[in-house]
């Protein structure tokens, strides 16, 4: 079990941004990425849709012998928890909502925070849910951006488009007192630059970094963690388009997939 | 047989623009059509993939009795019409790039078109493929517009966002010799205001139009028009957010649906 991967799932290469840094902190783990590149977008599929996708992807993960699940998607965090956690029995399973959230909580001094999101996301109130759980006092605005996703995806991350759809569904909070903002959906980080030039005031928070940390010690606690000193391999899937996926992901993460697998449902 | 419906798919609500235009040439037919909602947008998928969705939803409209299968989307059109017209067996299926090809081919003065589609459409070549077969000395330039159809799927069909995203793929043809531009995908036809003023001397080509009278030709030619004198049935079926689609049908397209269903595959 110690020597089994870690399994990253998301409906895209959004989940990229949390792989890279788990990769950081755990060098020596190998990990198991699924993307579904054939289904991608999620944000704007309901409900039942999504936590249908959420379960096929599980099984195929707990099937490659995964020692812990990564929702790296905050749509499946928000709609399908337990649909995943049912399907993968005794596997630990982590989102990226609850840790987003702790250091959101952490850096806002005049308790606003905006939660940026998908629709799905936003819909589910997942984020104000969890925020107001540990402070009931601070105030959450959350907003759908669903051309987010279609942006990163098609490589807009800079630039006019970008900015000018920014400012779209955020430019009313210039002059709002809003001090903090969850990029609530793990393509957004790809977006961050372009965000703080439209929001420059604002703290931006980034679940991926605490989600990486909350995985290191989940295994640390579980005794989980893969003492073998040599670099962990990576192993990718995604549903379609295999090889635009290697290049936006060189493109826009920096990451070189060396090779790349098909699994289609 | 006379008495089957029309039936109509697209991978989303673009298709709506040639239902729309089939109802008025057609009005006593009764139609089914079928979007793909839950698995929308198909133009940046592999062949592989649109085959196979292609063949799933012309199944399931030949168990409903349809007379005449409408592909009125241009990524299926492009890619999989072997594969539709196979599953269809004798059942005829009109698609909407020939209706399209020859109205541009007519159109043009001085023999320069513009194709607009999505990364699938132009990738297949499949509009250069067809003009070339009518007049082999007019120039194409076929143009990938990614982000077109979540443009239209969110609502974005006018405004600064769209005019320049427009602006973004379209507008190096600002001060070139091509005269007549074809939207190669039955989402753009509710961007054309927009692209008209992005592109205001450029005639532009809405294949929806002339493939509603391929339809209602090819019907007279089969002996299967309907000469019932009452309105025609209209049923549509989606794989995803049904009540989305009819807010956005009415909003977009002016089509008041009143009852939806869902068929998922």
């Amino acid at each position: 079990m110690i020597s089994g991967p870690i399994g990253i799932f998301d409906s895209g290469l959004g989940g990229l941004t949390v792989y890279r840094e788990i990769r950081k902190v755990l060098p020596f783990e190998d990990i198991v990425y699924f993307g579904d590149t054939m289904r991608v977008p999620y944000g704007n599929k309901s409900t039942q849709t999504i936590r249908e996708f959420s379960k096929q992807i599980t099984e195929f993960l707990v099937s490659l012998g995964v020692k812990l699940i990564v929702v790296a998607c905050n749509t499946v965090s928000a709609n399908a928890m337990d649909s995943v956690k049912k399907t993968a029995g005794s596997i630990k399973v982590v989102g990226v909502i609850e840790p987003g959230v702790k250091d959101a909580v952490s850096a806002t001094e005049n308790k606003r925070i905006i939660v940026t999101g998908t629709r799905a996301t936003v819909n589910s109130k997942a984020y104000s849910r969890f925020i107001h759980e540990i402070d009931s006092e601070i105030t959450v605005k959350e907003i759908a951006c669903p051309l987010f996703v279609p942006l990163v995806e098609e490589g807009f991350v800079s630039g006019r488009v970008a900015e000018l759809v920014i400012e779209k569904y955020l430019g009313k909070f210039k002059k709002s007192y809003y001090d903090t903002l969850i990029l609530g959906c793990t393509h957004y980080p790809l977006l961050k630059k372009t965000i703080k030039k439209v929001l420059p005031s604002v703290k931006i928070i980034d679940s991926s970094v605490s989600c990486a940390v909350t995985v290191k010690n989940l295994l640390e606690k579980e005794k989980l963690l893969n003492f073998k000193k040599r670099n962990g391999k990576s192993v990718f899937y995604v549903s379609d388009r295999p090889q635009n996926f290697v290049e936006l992901s060189y493109r826009l993460t920096g990451i070189k997939i060396c090779k790349i697998n098909i699994k289609r449902f």
